[in-house]
């Protein structure tokens, strides 16, 4: 495993040695909250991902990835964007690595309001305009396009997955978004 | 000058109750640095306004103007963008008014390094993608596209007007570039 | 007025003068919103003036104050907390200008859903750690302590003056504040 | 080695363990650049702490260590200080865990300027703050006070570990250091 040789697919671990790093070790993590921007550059509206977590049931989720070994930031954040989004999305990546916040992810336990059962994940996070149009790859992934009010409402802040309503208020915040 | 009847230029003050306002109070400004990124959001070029001072010595400069009266900061943005770049930019403005700094402009015994001889300006600085093709509306404008090198070699640096050559370094340092 | 003959009040002006210019032109703010950290640099209680308005109802609202002619931002953000916290207040200032999030004032047309009766005003908001005692100069003026829960629940949200509801919002987001 | 029984030391992973991971997995590091303040916030004084490396060389760093499972990133942060500097040092830890730059190290064909040969490591760095005495725990470890002057003179510059000359940059250029 330490031999270093070269390997079929760099950056990547087998299932199961990345299942024993997960229990052992923090996991660096990305995710994008994707927006439309009016001409001024206010948003008007986020895209959610839509889907069925374990249980069955829709939950709302950002884009969110792991970042592979030697990966640089913006090479996982593009990654993802496309593998969520669809090749024709044209996200625009951030100019500075400084993310709107840090979300810090526990198992169990979490002292942060955010969990995830997986793993004890970082996730360094971002908003990201999109100008082209979102398809995404997983048949059972929807893109829902919400206006700020709607992603803020009680409704829909009870259905994001591992707290991250707090993410999209912190996102909103950010940006300046006030009534 | 108090009575608000119906103002023809609102916003505008006449020429010398501006210069008497600015011998007595600090304007509020915003700059704009226009820069051109690689698809991963890298800057690969800044623009740079160059022009003639009133000595006649060329100096590199940013997109910069007054915020006027009643005049929400995006829209001072915009404007002042549309007025120095041409109608055919397409800058980008940020998501976030939260600047990349706060330029404090002084006309004499600046403690920041940055100097106005007109007025004490505070200035919210922002970093502005640019898509189009830019046509300064002034004959005597021109806008240089350097690589981040070339805006940080000592060249370049000294010739900055009113000390903007730390904002540079302060823009490039947010965007994390390194090496 | 534009000799810039000695000044006994520099940076400012007579009432008329500042009525005037208030009408005419937007004014630079800073606004400070005191809180009390644990150990980790976790806010655990934020400081809210609380105060009587012009009709007798009692509103929370920040450290705030314009910055004066050639005044720099750190110094008026000293003054202001000293004349609204007291001497003794021991205020830790920002490392960085930047501020948590820049807030628009109108006196009318607000598109920010922050208001401001008597001007246009910009102001650089700083979150400022407070480790002494409080002790506002003013008779009329309280500091209250409300823990973070407390200061964003609906009773206190809907006392705040000129809408600096959602400016506790934007702080806490910017906190880390999640659950 | 996925049983989850009791650990006698939990988020540590035996060494030939972490040797594994760290070829196959970024890391998640805290690093702080500790600093003293004046009475307005400015930065007076950098701590750098002043070591030999593996070939016998001193060079200048900043505190730095691994985020350990289940640690959240504040704790992480606190530790290294406290191991670092000593119990005395008196940190204040930043409001925020949005740090002012993402530093991204490689072991080998680093794109971002930064190397550690031990591994791929995504650092969140901050500005911390000391008010107290700075005792190292390591023989070997000092903390060199220095000037903004002197840290970004190019005698100190060239003698940073890993390439961290540029992280000093941007800390300073995010806490407004101008001239």
């Amino acid at each position: 495993m330490t031999v270093r040789t070269p390997d079929p697919n760099p950056g990547w671990l087998h299932e199961t040695e990345l299942a024993a790093a997960r229990a052992r070790l923090p996991m660096v993590y990305v995710e994008a909250l994707p927006v439309r921007l009016d001409s001024h550059g206010r948003v008007i509206q986020l895209g959610l991902l839509y889907r069925a977590d374990a249980s069955g049931t829709f939950r709302y989720s950002f884009v969110s990835g792991r970042v592979r070994y030697m990966q640089p930031v913006r090479e996982a954040l593009m990654m993802h964007l496309e593998k969520d989004l669809g090749p024709l999305a044209m996200p625009q990546l951030p100019m500075t690595l400084t993310p709107f916040t840090v979300a810090e992810y526990f198992p169990y336990g979490s002292t942060s309001g955010l969990t995830d059962e997986r793993q004890h994940a970082v996730a360094l996070c971002y908003v990201v305009p999109v100008r082209g149009d979102t398809q995404p790859r997983e048949d059972a992934l929807q893109v829902a396009w919400l206006t700020p009010d709607e992603a803020l409402s009680a409704d829909v802040q009870n259905e994001f997955e591992g707290g991250r309503a707090q993410l999209v208020t912190q996102a909103m915040a950010w940006a300046n978004w006030g009534i």
